[in-house]
């Protein structure tokens, strides 16, 4: 193995034995943009049922680790120090590490893929199975419990829509950005929320309450205050955070507030009816069944103006075999699930072999 | 006058006397967010018509002064440096001048013009006439020669619409940034075509020319490479440099380019619509004439497909008294005008007065 850069993430380990429990282990990682999450789960037995609740040794959170927004010295960083700390809390260690998931957003294109894998290369004995994936795949895997079928639709700060078929082949929509519209997002409810505000004090737009209940919450009195304001810091979960205040606005019955809602809902069933069309994951009469695993806050709001739910009525209409799941473990742990699905896969094409 | 920072922008002031030609002038910058221009003009009789062209005794360039851009003390050094040189150039100094105005982008409330206002104050002598403005009333000043009347439709990057009343009233739409939905702006084009890729891609959107002619442009093989590409440098600039592609594609008959450029016509439109209606610009029976000066990199492609004609169409099927101006000197030169235009009216103000 060579050395690695901050090898002092894993000074402990000569100092600590590995417990009886954490012997054969597997890193479950989910990297967001705003943190990344490692849990330490062991290996577990293939033949059984899935325990329930899923045994986790230990958890650790970190910052961001994506990559286009920290930069990859940081992004690597980040990743490395969030594994040694699991694995410390587990009573593991690096020798007891069977395979790793790293499920990080910025995982866009295969050489994204490759260049994290080859750093992981650097940190594990090379034993160990790697699986590097968009944090996407790990949301889908939470839900499906680390099977690798239908179709996840993350819609937080960002949104996209993720699907696999049971024979490997993947599709994706939107995920790239408020540059390259990503509008059904948080930041798109919340960016178009503050657009409408501009458009109706300059005179483009018809009057909504959008104003006063975000300015309000924003703690500014006129409307060309948000300009200063979105310039003082453009990071998108920021401007998502008023997310709420549109859907409160709906509620009231604004209509531009209702509009923008409604949009969204079109533009996230649209990303997810993409995905199922280039896939056939609905079979060749439109009617098979297949996981829609929705994740992220803007589906989870359960208020009375239900974005999730709405997204859920738009794509059965076409889609009747959609079968929505609000995922009961967290996307590492999806991630973790992810890995072992894929060793015992594995394990089954060698025991054949023999 | 107290001590400024930047003092020895001004050493030269000590070895050069003024020269005749440069014994009272005017200063007019117009600082936008990629350069920033000062002029030195020589103050006109008053009485006179205006020369044909305008004098100008110097000119010089510097980098951005958009405080919301680069922050305040870089702005500020920005401003003072290219002042200095403009003077020096024309033989001049701070002792000469009779008037400043200030044009610059990143004024869009009182207090930023008060801050700038005070700033200015330190630099120059008490009895100098200072004028602080969003540089898109430098740009209506370019269009009318100095004076304060008609509507001003800047589309580059960003774009704004700005207006004003003889007797003084303004009024603004748009010029608020993308995430506040500027979306007839050449940042608005350039990203909304960007979008259109990444839907054609991932079945969401309808196939396009922009595919191969923007990719190829930014010599990427596929558009899952535009998600790095846009995190890589999130400069508005530097996407609304595609317009040109746009606006081929466009000419080449594709639907999807020829749609954003319609729907760009009619954002922009909208802009000029509202600032004339708020400010009654056309009069009772809606034909009064008024000046709509055009500028901006958008609005002057002057190709068959051709953005600032089919603007103007769509204004002037509402208000056929618009007169469209495209301006023959810079918006710096606009600047030095509309001081001058102002030391003209408070000249008649004493005059009457005594």
């Amino acid at each position: 193995m060579k050395r690695y850069r901050n090898g002092e993430i894993w000074d402990y380990e000569e100092q600590m034995p590995v417990s009886d429990a954490a012997r054969d282990v597997i890193l479950g990682l989910d990297g967001g943009t705003t943190s990344t999450v490692c849990i330490c789960m062991p290996i577990l037995p293939f033949s059984d049922p899935l325990p329930h609740p899923v045994p986790v040794l230990a958890r650790a959170v970190a910052g961001c680790s994506n990559h286009n927004s920290v930069g990859e010295a940081a992004a690597r960083e980040t990743l490395e120090q969030v594994m040694g700390e699991a694995l410390a809390k587990a009573g593991s260690n690096r020798s007891a590490v069977r395979a790793v998931c790293l499920a990080v957003s910025g995982v866009n294109h295969p050489s994204d893929q490759q260049r994290i894998l080859d750093w992981l290369r650097d940190i594990f004995p090379s034993d160990v199975r790697l699986y590097v994936q968009n944090d996407a795949v790990a949301a889908l895997a939470c839900g499906t419990m680390g099977k690798l079928h239908g179709c996840v639709l993350i819609a937080g700060t960002g949104t996209i829509a993720y699907g696999f078929t049971e024979d490997g082949r993947n599709a994706r929509a939107a995920g790239a950005g408020p540059t390259l519209g990503d509008w059904g997002s948080g930041y798109g409810i919340a960016a178009q929320a503050l657009t409408a505000i501009i458009r109706a004090h300059d005179g483009r737009g018809p009057h909504t309450a959008l104003t006063s209940s975000i300015l309000e919450k924003l703690g500014l009195s006129s409307p060309d205050e948000l300009i200063g304001w979105t310039y003082a810091d453009p990071s998108w979960a920021r401007i998502a955070a008023l997310v709420p205040e549109v859907v409160s606005c709906a509620e009231a019955g604004d209509e531009v507030a209702n509009k923008i809602l409604f949009d969204s809902v079109e533009e996230l069933g649209l990303s997810v009816k993409a995905v199922v069309q280039r896939l056939d994951l609905c079979g060749p009469d439109g009617k098979d069944s297949f996981p829609l695993v929705m994740v992220g806050g803007v589906l989870e709001a359960n208020k009375r103006w239900d974005i999730g739910k709405e997204v859920i009525r738009c794509i059965s209409k076409d889609y009747p075999g959609a079968v929505p799941i609000r995922p009961e473990v967290e996307p590492a742990v999806g991630a973790a699930l992810l890995a072992w699905n894929c060793l015992m896969k594995e394990s089954v094409k060698e025991a054949f072999k023999c």
